[in-house]
């Protein structure tokens, strides 16, 4: 299934995809794409509805984050070997967390607000990993039994705010809109592998980012059992599990970064497309 | 007013102290202590309520965090000038910023947890300043203006996923049970100055940490100010300010770190005690 929210920022109604790519309301059987309705029972829940049955949504609605009241905003840095070795940064011994505000979060094609003075602003496309259900000390074995679905990130980062602040990455990462989350949750069933997924991330119609979940040095099982060593990841947690080579910071001779106006277009196999649209706040 | 949250967990209820230090129950004026209750509308409201004519609740009901639904949980880390010359620190130039899952808060009494196979765990007494009106691009100046109230933190940090798991600081801060606050809520009308409170914390009764938050290095006002200019603080956000001096791993001539059935009490000003039984993840 593919689980999408759409409506006004803070009154999105739950919808999910018919077979013919139509938008179908939810709202007469769950009250939000959360919580215990990402859980095995609840999914199978939505499976047994016939989408046909469903009000069809008229129009073009503003699509909101694929997930409602995201708890955790869980963010893995350096986690694909050939965006290493294009920084030339050390391999880590354990995937390296920080928390992403999830104040940041917005729909997938909302404007990306750069805050006040920012000239660092930088892209990354990444894998989303939905936790369904609750998962604490979970081996990797088991660990994608606790996942919902998976959908399409972008980790944008202010590098200035992130190098130069004297904190830790999260300042950079944390901004207002800095966290566009969708179009859809696309459920672990629909998605054979998820260490098998072609990403791509242009920047004004220009290939930036081509990467593959093939080349994560962690990967998700992997990413959820070291996690869950350290905190019980609850149902409607998010993991945005690192971005692949072509980030602006990286970019040779010298960085390039958003300016207002700059469009960003981003996709991962099977999830869906992003399209931001770059503003900045006076 | 003192507001505070009691029962069961998950399924606490609104509450206040009256003028004897008696709980009131609070369910039939407001919903919860959260959200918009927290704006200086939702605080009055509470105020023109006579405590006398609520429900007087029996009993010795477990206390849970003093503020319901937080949304992000800051803390600032090196703050205090003594403590960062015990430690031999460099003074930062910004308020270092890490985020404590928000899946860590507990109540202020609830048995606080190591993780499974953790020896490093610490403890630090720190200001929590709780979000009342939404902040962003706000001057140090007007912050205050911002805060519904004050209440007290334990930071627990295991040092060992703090400093040597490849991540940011998020990594020991953010252990289920790692964040208790509370006992109450205290509205900012009743907290003359927070930059002089005094504060302490004992394991076992023995005085660990002595502190006071003139020594400050960054005041609210100017956490507020700067973290204002990353993103928006919301109404219920939580910001703990950092830890005086006295903290287990700055121990001479060796670290000294929690153990199973130690207690930890500690205490702010004005602002109430906790009291912790420390247990451990089988």
């Amino acid at each position: 299934m593919k689980l999408l929210r759409y409506g006004e920022t803070g009154s999105e109604k739950p919808g999910m995809l018919d077979a013919d790519g139509n938008l179908r309301d939810l709202s007469g059987i769950v009250d939000d794409i959360s919580g215990d309705v990402l859980s095995d029972a609840g999914l199978d829940k939505l499976r047994a509805v016939d989408p046909a049955s469903l009000p069809l949504v008229e129009g073009n609605p503003r699509l909101g984050p694929c997930v409602g009241g995201i708890g955790k905003f869980c963010c893995i840095g350096l986690n694909y070997s050939d965006h290493a070795a294009e920084t030339g940064a050390k391999i880590p011994d354990h995937p390296i967390l920080f928390m992403k505000a999830n104040s940041a979060i917005v729909g997938p094609n909302d404007t990306v607000m750069m805050p006040r003075g920012s000239t660092n602003t930088d892209w990354e496309v990444e894998l989303g990993v939905v936790i369904g259900t609750a998962a604490k000390y979970v081996s990797a074995e088991n660990a994608l039994d606790h996942v919902a679905g998976y959908c399409v990130i972008n980790d944008v980062s202010e590098r200035h705010f992130q190098t130069q602040l004297s904190g830790n990455w999260t300042k950079g990462k944390s901004c207002d809109t800095f966290g566009p989350t969708g179009p859809w949750l696309v459920t672990r069933d629909e998605v054979a592998d998820p260490q098998k997924l072609a990403m791509h991330l242009d920047v004004n119609g220009k290939r930036m980012q081509t990467g593959n979940t093939n080349t994560m040095i962690f990967t998700v099982a992997q990413i959820i059992e070291h996690l869950s060593g350290l905190f019980t990841l609850q149902p409607g947690d998010v993991i945005s599990t690192g971005t692949p080579p072509g980030v602006g910071m990286g970019m040779k001779p010298n960085p390039v970064y958003l300016k207002k106006g700059d469009v960003m277009e981003l996709s991962i196999e099977g999830l869906g497309q992003q399209r931001q649209t770059v503003g900045q706040d006076a």
